[in-house]
């Protein structure tokens, strides 16, 4: 395969291009002429085929020249395999087991050849479907604190801290998408735009008339942009998420970049909010998804609980870096002091949280890449009525993060917010 | 002179190293047999001759593989010439004539030819000797804002924005001094530390207890490691700015960095309070200075009105960059909505400078790099008197800069401390 020049596989002519690769005959078996390719990339990016031989199966990915979802007109680098290669090693290390295992990456033809999943499924298919995967809150609050809390100046050396932020601050990008499409273009009339029309109409008007809301917004893409803390995942939803009962792998970090620790824990959280709140829309007969409800807000409870208690544990353990030393407080015998800073931190993080899961819930729904969840809502009433709560719950934790104590007090309005029976 | 290897000029060598120098040449005159060569580096770091020739003169500003102020035993990179070469040009688009004009840059060499500012003086050295310079607060308030303005994502197109954060991730070891030197080692018994002993042993030992102080350090610290906004000059005090009555020029930005917009601007504001409480250690009798007391009160109220008269003024005509955008409020008719960002951006800029300010008081009189503006006080019992007083609102400051509303408010307090005849 050329080194050099960039062609996008297709299921047909993969086996002939990656015949002679090492690693993927070594996983899947030595003769290409028996392997067997389906393409099932279903993201708005890339392509995505597993590839079956005689010993086994491998995911191979490869990044297109420009965004799948919109078509050539839209060019995107595949450099973003690069940037989600490099994420996917860190990662590995940072909470080891969580991501799938790299078997191979070509630089120059943007593809990554790595671990077959299954019979793992993606969580919010699962979520959609009514499953109650008992181990994702768990497993994805631990995921958030050790990936977040080891690629900070909390943990890392500042020098290879530099050396990252440096490398990732070129996935130029796709933090343009994200500064865009989640940011900016849902509070106003952009072209790439879409919602349920004309139920939400009304609502949308009144999002794009909001001061408050909109100035949130642009201060929580100052943060985005400005804060550079840690490697986030940056796409860090449930379709990022694959599952069994027993196991919690994440995917697809191709948007990582250095930005808040709060972001991916947000972007998170919005996402089981607004499964919460599609719910209504995908059950049989009123109240037959009732149990499915009450374990999506414990299991967002149990995300951010986890969370929060591993990044402590990891600040009593593994602070090392460069900032809140212990030299200043456990080694003079105030570990209080430092208990003091944790305070302090976390608060910062929780309300940011609640910022970035507030706008989350609004480009999902306003904006140009939208959710499954209420997408397979197929009744538009139906499905509208669903959305205004996730867009109401959105501007509310927007606008009053600062004053917001607890997340059952934001069960609490979640729920009222569901029993409103007028959208 | 070889490319690749670095040599150390002296003012012996200089003349034979550099007389194939177009620029220089150019610049002071042809023949170097007739030039004279003068080191003047009074700074921490470097070598600094002044060249002179028939035509003129030029600086040659040198960076030298170690610390100056410590010795070989403290390595530094000659790169830093790099990022201060790079700062300087940048500086010079974003607030023309404010910086000294660049002629030669040899990155080998860590060898920077640039105008010879001439009859300019450090501006440290003539607040000392109480001189009134009339322009400094409004240039500087003005050089504050353009620069810290024009480096951000609020004007940048953000590929420039993340490729120059990029560029100066790698000015690691200039950050470390800064992120060890001002936020942690005075407040705690770092190796490298010295203050005026035993009158100030009692407030060292108070301050160093101090849990508050100590967090709201490192507080500050995380914003200067995490916070990446804009280009920074990073080491933008008294001594880093050359004066007549009638300009005003800014130099030295080697320590220049992607960090919070409020930091030049706490730095700078601390050195006037610092010069302020020196004065009574200058002062021939008591009260002879008191002119000289409000003129840097003053000026210090002009620094940030003209910082913050400048900003606003910034955002409301060169606003194009990816935050704030004008698509979301002026142009929907919601000019107010900018309005309330601005706000809000100006008040966090204002907390975190009052902050900034505070620990550049503390490291200046606690830690390794001390000021001239106490140091030339020969008296340590009054010497002492003064730095207590810079630090007690040091402490103030960073602790309570929440809650603090205005310059005034703390012009009556350093106005307070300095009537108090107790240390």
């Amino acid at each position: 395969m050329d080194k050099q020049m960039f062609e996008a596989l297709s299921a047909e002519t993969l086996p002939a291009k990656l015949g002679r690769n090492a690693a993927l005959k070594k996983t899947i078996g030595e003769d290409p002429a028996r392997w067997s390719v389906k393409e099932v990339g279903d993201g708005n990016l890339n392509l995505v085929f597993i590839v079956t031989g005689d010993k086994g199966a491998a995911i191979v990915k490869q990044a297109l020249p420009y965004v799948r979802l919109v078509g050539e007109s839209w060019p995107l680098p595949l450099k973003r395999s690069f940037f989600e290669y490099h994420a996917l090693t860190r990662q590995a290390v940072r909470d080891p087991g969580m991501v799938p295992e790299i078997f191979f990456f070509d630089e120059a033809q943007a593809l990554i050849v790595m671990e077959f999943l299954t019979p793992h499924v993606i969580l919010r298919r699962a979520l959609i479907d009514g499953r109650q995967l008992p181990k994702i809150g768990r497993d994805l609050g631990l995921f958030a604190a050790r990936t977040l809390f080891r690629g900070s100046d909390l943990a890392m050396a500042t020098r290879d801290k530099k050396a990252d932020l440096a490398l990732f601050a070129d996935n130029i990008e796709l933090c343009d998408i994200t500064e865009n499409l989640v940011f900016s273009d849902p509070y106003f009339e952009a072209a790439l735009n879409r919602h349920t029309t004309p139920q939400l109409d009304p609502i949308v008007q009144e999002l794009r008339a909001d001061r408050d809301l909109k100035v949130e917004a642009q201060r929580l893409k100052h943060l985005f942009s400005a804060k550079a803390e840690t490697l986030c995942h940056g796409d860090l939803h449930t379709g990022s998420v694959m599952v069994t009962d027993d196991e919690t792998r994440v995917i697809d970090p191709e948007f990582a970049f250095y930005g808040p620790i709060s972001f991916d824990v947000g972007m998170l959280l919005a996402n089981f909010w607004m499964s919460y709140f599609s719910q209504s829309g995908h059950e049989r007969e009123a109240g037959s998804r009732d149990g499915m409800r009450a374990y999506l807000l414990d299991t967002l409870e149990t995300v951010w609980e986890t969370f929060r208690a591993e990044f402590a544990n990891l600040w009593r353990t593994e602070r090392k870096g460069i900032l809140y030393q212990a030299s200043l407080f456990e080694d003079r015998n105030d570990p209080l002091g430092a208990e003091q800073a944790l305070e302090i931190v976390i608060d910062e993080i929780w309300r940011e949280m609640l910022g970035f899961a507030g706008v989350e819930m609004h480009r999902r729904i306003l904006g140009l890449a939208h959710n499954a969840d209420f997408e397979t809502i197929v009744d538009p009433d139906r499905r509208a009525a669903c959305e205004t709560k996730a867009l109401k719950l959105g501007r509310h934790l927007a606008v009053n993060r600062h004053h917001i104590h607890s997340l059952k007090d934001i069960r609490a309005l979640a729920e009222r917010l569901q029993k409103e029976t007028s959208a």
